[in-house]
């Protein structure tokens, strides 16, 4: 960051100076601005006038820009609220967006998409956001290193994760139709064990061990809205309040997007609703790389994995109960084999604390060969 | 150790002060001599009187300070023989508690809870001990250093174990029930390779790399008890006499035992035995840490593994043959699945050389879901 | 390299003087020599002879010293062309041999066979090849070290090999009979990617990351043969005609070889013909250990396994389909599980860039385990 930049007005959004890095006019932030104002009110529009599949493209285009103002708002409240509560903040409304669209999916009976898109959602960000962002950086720097010990402290988390979201699916494969019954009462405690391993991990990183991740917070003051709480607080309640609105529409035209374009319910909930919901993470983490960052693009990759695995998914697990929907953590065969390969992938490039391009290319790799697996389930 | 350590009495057992480390009048040691006392007649008498299901807890008590003592016994000996036939006893006579209650079991006809046994000492020693020795330690201390390559030669021990263990089971499930006949000599094919590599290993950390381990071995002169070799064999006798007699009225109280608590026998196996025979490297593992001393804690679990793996397990395979049991190294899918989980979060947690409370946390995580998999066994 | 070595007269092949190393008159170029000499023209004798199992047998010896000439000859051609170019020459005919040796296999429709030396290669090298490098120069010194990033970038490209290679067959096993017609068109598609992966590589290791490789190609003048580039283009020509020849000859004599010896098609494949086509790779690989060049041994298990992997496996995948082949990449379940366990064997030693002969003997213990496996195959 030069000196001037912190004397100019701060401006929207993660981008650094009002015209972009390098001076264009075309910002990270314009973009998400444009997708809103354009989609948002088409996506409401089709909903009541045609119905259908154009809804469902129309809602997932509305998603991204505002699950990033409910992103910025939650950073910027959590920011002035200091680290610890702020921290707390941040943890538990981070991925408030995932959470809403998959409960709208939960209600409507959908869950085989609402895991889908959990499985999405890690896949996504630790082989597609991670290779992409060390793609990015490794062609503009030779060599880029990194806090090793902080991303293997990542990709553990992400191994207790793999093994509670294996579990139960080894166990029925294993067990054969006698497991039938066991299999809820065994994902709900696997879920309890989760929070507790996930408020655990709460205060190592935002009071015993603070210090390690001093400074690594994607929030830094220059790159976050200059809002007012208030401000922040009213573009959270908005942006909240719409994605609670357009999900509900979406998950209403699930079905038509499936019979319109052959989707699998799979592919419905690996890829676009897990890339809508963490769109605005993918763009930061490969600005992050650019600048040189990698701590934080690994650090964006792996804590909204760890988001989405140990706050998320048994969250869901435990609110489908009052919604009499009994959401299991038994995932499929191959999202539990994408899951394993996927994690094994990113820990053997997080494990020398450097990167380059042709690691950004493995990760790539790997997601291609798993995205034309999940392609090819008939 | 502060010096007037060195010039006072030399206390029994592991606690460095007679009244323990921090002046507490209930010192380790004194709690293993309590339960000896209270818990051995009383197991003998169960056994006669009122044999049944008081006959199976009573004698998992009583062999808890039992294998301490032969442990103990057998390490005061070592020590007097120097660094190279003192290595070779402990190597041979570390373990020979699980030994001799695994023969018991066997010799009855219980295949499946010495397997289960085997599993449970393994997965006790590299989530459940290493775990609780690296949370009680990283609660005192903030990060605890140590050396990496000598975790990751462990690690690297148990991989091989891990193929070992898994190969009969995988091999099997691949090619069905064509496969029967060939399951027994192929387990006495890898038995004899798993000895062969132990023999090396002792090789290696006993002579040609014995500068690595030096000053490791848990035996430094304050911590073991003052006895003289004369006392050591009397005890080492007496408690492999204690542990033969008591072994054998536990086995043929564990169908009392299962009828009674509906423990199944893979429960039994790998909780109750593997716990029993273990409990006294749990203990000194995390006073270990406790004392900063994480090498040792490492040490302690992987080695212990390591003997369980390339010494017990096909020494077990071997012995079975003139005891007309044939037993197999064929594991069952999920004791499989749980050790490959195992090995795989203890080398994570061993790659970056250091450790703090949440990695304890996150290996007692994976202990956790394990332990829940096979409560949840129908 | 001592300094008189660089003014007396190169020596043939890569031994570094006349005499071996140590002044014996058997330099393992001899040892080569002397099979080529012998075993070729017996080979093509026999073939027209008396065709059947020593047809195989003759073969099978002719084609160590045919393939090594080959190898050789590259490599001289290829260092007269300057590191871009040669190290393109070496990357697309480096393995020539197996491939020749693979299509004519296919041609004669022993798929199986070709997938079996496939895995047999990558074993071979990861297991076998680093093993005993590694142990022969453990017994020589006592820790080697090597550039740890390099053989975790080696690893990592495995593990994309690794994934790409087990995905049809855990696809096919998932999903049952129903995945039956799209395991080829899937086989295609990962080839594809496998080869812009591969291609990728070569851009990473020749142009933009050429310096991690300096001095590092094993084809240093000193060790390579003194022949002009015409002579080395002749010896190239020759030893590929020998090699094609004599690789019909031997595809014709596997079904007596299967006949007589009870050998399993998976059997020749991953011992036999793996062996046959690498054996000049392993005894340079255990040469440069000797000579405690251990980033050489790892550099040449590692590319050769991936030039098999990324590039022998999609090419053969391509070319099957003008010859009527349909050849998939699904490896049968116990070649997968192999492939595994073998890559995570691999890159647990490579983890702390330090190896010692005990690592070795656990290589070579995980590749005993493996072979008595494929042995007990019904």
């Amino acid at each position: 960051m030069s000196t001037p930049a912190s004397v100019t007005p701060i401006p929207p959004a993660s981008a650094p100076t009002p015209e972009g890095e390098d001076g264009t006019w075309l910002t990270t932030d314009r973009v998400f601005m444009g997708l809103l104002v354009v989609a948002l009110p088409a996506a409401i529009a089709s909903h009541f006038l045609f119905p259908g599949v154009w809804t469902f493209i129309l809602c997932s285009i509305a998603l991204i820009p505002l699950a990033r103002l409910m992103g910025e708002a939650t950073e910027v409240i959590a920011h002035k609220l200091g680290s610890g509560l702020g921290g707390l903040m941040n943890a538990s409304f981070g991925n408030a967006a995932e959470l809403i669209i998959a409960l709208a999916a939960l209600r409507s009976g959908h869950a085989d998409v609402v895991k889908a898109s959990i499985t999405g959602a890690i896949l996504g960000n630790i082989l597609l956001v991670l290779g992409a962002a060390i793609l990015a950086g490794g062609i503009k720097y030779r060599v880029q290193k990194f806090n090793m010990t902080a991303a293997l402290s990542g990709s553990s988390i992400m191994f207790l994760a793999l093994t509670a979201l294996s579990i139960p699916d080894l166990f029925h494969a294993v067990r054969g139709p006698a497991a039938d019954p066991v299999i809820f009462p065994m994902s709900v405690t696997i879920a309890v064990i989760l929070l507790i391993v996930y408020v655990l991990s709460l205060v190592f990183s935002l009071k015993t061990h603070a210090h390690l991740y001093a400074g690594e917070e994607h929030g830094t003051p220059e790159e976050l809205p200059s809002w007012s709480t208030k401000k922040a607080t009213i573009v959270l309640l908005g942006a909240t309040l719409g994605v609670v609105v357009v999900a509900e529409f979406l998950v209403h035209a699930i079905e038509a997007a499936i019979a319109t374009f052959g989707f699998t319910h799979t592919f419905v909930g690996v890829i676009i609703i897990a890339v809508v919901g963490n769109a605005a993470e993918h763009s930061t983490a490969i600005i992050m790389a650019l600048k040189n960052k990698m701590d934080l693009s690994f650090n964006i990759a792996f804590e909204s994995s760890k988001q989405i695995a140990l706050f998320v998914a048994p969250v869901l697990v435990l609110l489908s109960i009052p919604l009499g929907q009994n959401l299991t953590l038994e995932f499929s065969h191959m999202e539990v084999i994408g899951m394993a390969v996927g994690t094994a992938a990113a820990t053997l490039i997080a494990l020398d604390g450097e990167s380059n391009w042709l690691e950004g290319v493995m990760l790539l790799g790997v997601y291609a060969i798993l995205g034309v697996t999940f392609f090819f389930i008939p």
